[in-house]
């Protein structure tokens, strides 16, 4: 009987072992978290501590329990070490800086990633938060029941860091985002990052672009938070949220190659090169679907499908992870913006020859009650017009994010910008047109990019 | 200079017109329609009706003076009588009985369909009425504003009848639905035509299936209404929405092919076997995707695609209709239902050997509040796991129609139902689960579907 051990109890790991019993239930995985919460939704943080979720506990989405009676044996509170790949051991340590090993036959890491904490002074101060992990939402929490911020300072414009500032107006803070680069939410073009920032301004928040934060100085009971430009402010606490980087340290130390940005390299069985242990999740390279090349490129929903992968060869099975397009959505207050595949200036340094135009309609038939404008940029390929990519952005009623995917799944079969609008899409009037937003978006791309196929 | 001629004004003829001028410019098609409505929604009629439109102007997707401004002739209050296709005529009669004849190069048919008019006695009565054009609907319209009806049965449970309740009861009227089959909404499996039943009654509509009306007499002010199995009520007004047949008798006069159900044959360029005739819409036979055969199935996106091609064709261009998957959506009440491909029965007299799954899951993270249950069933085959057709019923803020067409932009690419939990799909907790329902729906029907394959 296989002993399959399991490094990490988020997304890839859980997967991995739901997937591996499914495959062979004689199996009985392992699972090493170094936390005590294993299988919770990390993408929900800013929804407990907007107060939405009221429970924290609803974050998980299986209990312990559920998971035991799964067959999953829980390590908790114990951070894997080392790995040591000849006697196929790793060395755990529990909180008491007890050791122990455990031997595998086969291996799953799924460590994911980390915070990365900017060179800025007065990171550690008392009232400044990184945001990832159950622990940092606890922390978060504790300051804001216990010390009543009336203000807070969010530094990074990236997904954290909008939903967080919508997170905390939700709960009364006053707000204000710094961010580096000219617009905030650098994962869509410029034009719909602007109008995230309205959106954001529409509710009360303030927000700063092109701004690097440099100092956090304790001021009394507040902060003095400092930046380029002569950016200077005091906040009741400082949250951080500028991006994340693969937790690969334990995998290298074991000899297993690592690639961009650190990540480990798998193949598309999620085999590291070192024999029987497979990664998953966000600290892997990510397989692309249309570059068809690897990419760092962390995402909740390919850590699912990696970790299901990786349980499933653990297990004796053989499948291949299809790829991720990068297909991402975020709710920031009533607006919600996605995207898949790639941007104009993504495809260009690709080597393709891209068009992107803008598109803008209503969600459904004007007529109807509630009708919102919808915002939508394709990007193909001028000269063989495959389609290449999608950016929408509109009401988060406007059913956004299942549009992106239409486009998503036109993109995993390689169709054309044309053959988007070949598709055939569902219309009632309450909800779409005869036409669907993204099949007019391609029409008139086609009619804007100038150069005639077929 | 080519004469361009469109008999019909609706989604295909306005579509065919349109497309024209963007082939080539110095068309001037001119556009032949039997009312005064040209490019009106008549998939908009029922909110109309129910007062959530409040002026049916507002139903045209386009006014009279922008078709014109367009580049388009238009001929309204004209219908076509003839087709003389050896010199090349079309005869038209204006409503005072007067004919012309008009000369064309190209001819586009886009005659549509008409309400079936069953063999009811007392069809003619005041008070009862069809619903299909313009007309209909300010006959319906006048009926409720001037004789202020406090109830009203509405024989057939198809999408008009079941928006027709829906509308119905909005405006404040008692409503009964009489369905000759076992369940309401029969283009869905029975299990989620008796949720939408459910809904309806939740609404306070009475729901009276496996009826067959039999009869409509006046009874003083009101209508008494019989039918099989003693079915007996009084009633206000009556409509009867029991389906439409293609609108094809102008085409077979002139030599034209028809075909299933008499509608018109065309192949996919839209051209019929007739030179320099085509015909798209509700009309003619619709060239189906997935079983890639001819099939009768009339809708409104489909008779713009078709018009669209039709137009192409007939200004010079050369291009061929995808084919339809059959996928639509409807709103009932708080709910939709919508559909793509094949269903259980249809895959099997197709020759296929379908399994069709039930999933339920949760539209979004139920720990985000506003979270509502949805319903997949998945269709496909049992020996090559392909992907043959999906059916979801849900709330209408779940994004169901979108996420159907998810599942039509699979079925356009011919992809597995392992595919398809391939597909790399947009994830926020309000909106999704890591996992999007429709790819968990595909994960329980490779479990349960009892055969393995790859």
């Amino acid at each position: 009987m296989k002993n399959l051990i399991i490094i990490g109890g988020s997304d890839a790991g859980i997967s991995a072992a739901l997937r591996s019993r499914e495959i062979d239930p004689e199996i009985e995985p392992t699972l090493i978290i170094a936390d005590r919460y294993p299988n919770f939704s990390i993408c929900g943080l800013p929804f407990y501590l907007s107060g939405e979720v009221t429970d924290w506990r609803n974050l998980a989405h299986r209990t312990k329990e559920e998971i035991e009676q799964a067959g999953i044996r829980l390590v908790m509170d114990h951070r894997a070490e080392t790995i040591d790949p000849k006697k196929k051991l790793v060395q755990v340590v529990d909180t008491d800086g007890k050791t122990r090993e455990l031997h595998y036959d086969k291996l799953v890491i799924g460590t994911g990633a980390e915070s990365i904490k900017p060179n800025i002074k007065g990171m550690d101060l008392p009232g400044v938060f990184l945001l990832r992990w159950m622990d940092d939402s606890f922390a978060v929490h504790a300051w804001l029941t216990e010390h009543h911020p009336q203000s807070a300072l969010v530094v990074g414009g990236g997904y954290i860091g909008m939903e967080m500032a919508d997170a905390l107006i939700l709960r009364g803070l006053s707000v204000t985002v710094v961010e580096f680069a000219s617009t905030v939410l650098t994962t869509v073009d410029e034009i719909l990052g602007e109008k995230v920032a309205a959106e954001l301004e529409r509710h009360g928040v303030n927000v700063a672009t092109g701004v690097g934060i440099e100092s956090i100085e304790a001021s009394g009971k507040s902060l003095t938070v400092k930046g380029s430009k002569g950016f200077s402010t005091n906040a009741d606490m400082v949250l951080v949220a500028v991006g994340c980087r693969p937790s690969a340290t334990l995998a290298a130390g074991a000899g297993i190659e690592t690639g961009l940005k650190g990540a480990i390299k798998v193949n598309r069985r999620m085999e590291t090169n070192v024999p029987d242990i497979y990664a998953a999740g966000d600290c892997v390279e990510t397989w692309h679907n249309l570059l068809k090349k690897y990419t760092y490129l962390p995402l909740g929903t390919t850590a699912h499908k990696q970790g299901r992968i990786a349980g499933e060869n653990a297990a004796g099975g053989n499948r291949e992870f299809a790829g991720s397009l990068g297909t991402q959505a975020v709710k920031i207050f009533d607006l919600v913006a996605a995207r898949t595949g790639l941007r104009d200036s993504e495809a260009r340094d690709e080597g393709f020859d891209p068009f992107t135009d803008y598109f803008e309609t209503w969600d459904h038939k004007v007529y109807y009650p509630g009708a919102e404008k919808i915002i939508i940029r394709i990007t193909g390929d001028r000269n063989t017009h495959r389609l290449l990519g999608a950016q929408i952005l509109g009401h988060y009623k406007s059913e956004i994010s299942k549009r992106v995917d239409i486009v998503a799944a036109a993109l995993f079969s390689n169709l054309t910008v044309e053959q988007l609008s070949d598709l055939d899409l569902s219309y009632t009037p309450p909800l779409s047109s005869p036409w669907d937003p993204i099949q007019m978006a391609a029409q008139a791309w086609t009619k804007n990019c100038g150069v005639s196929v077929r």
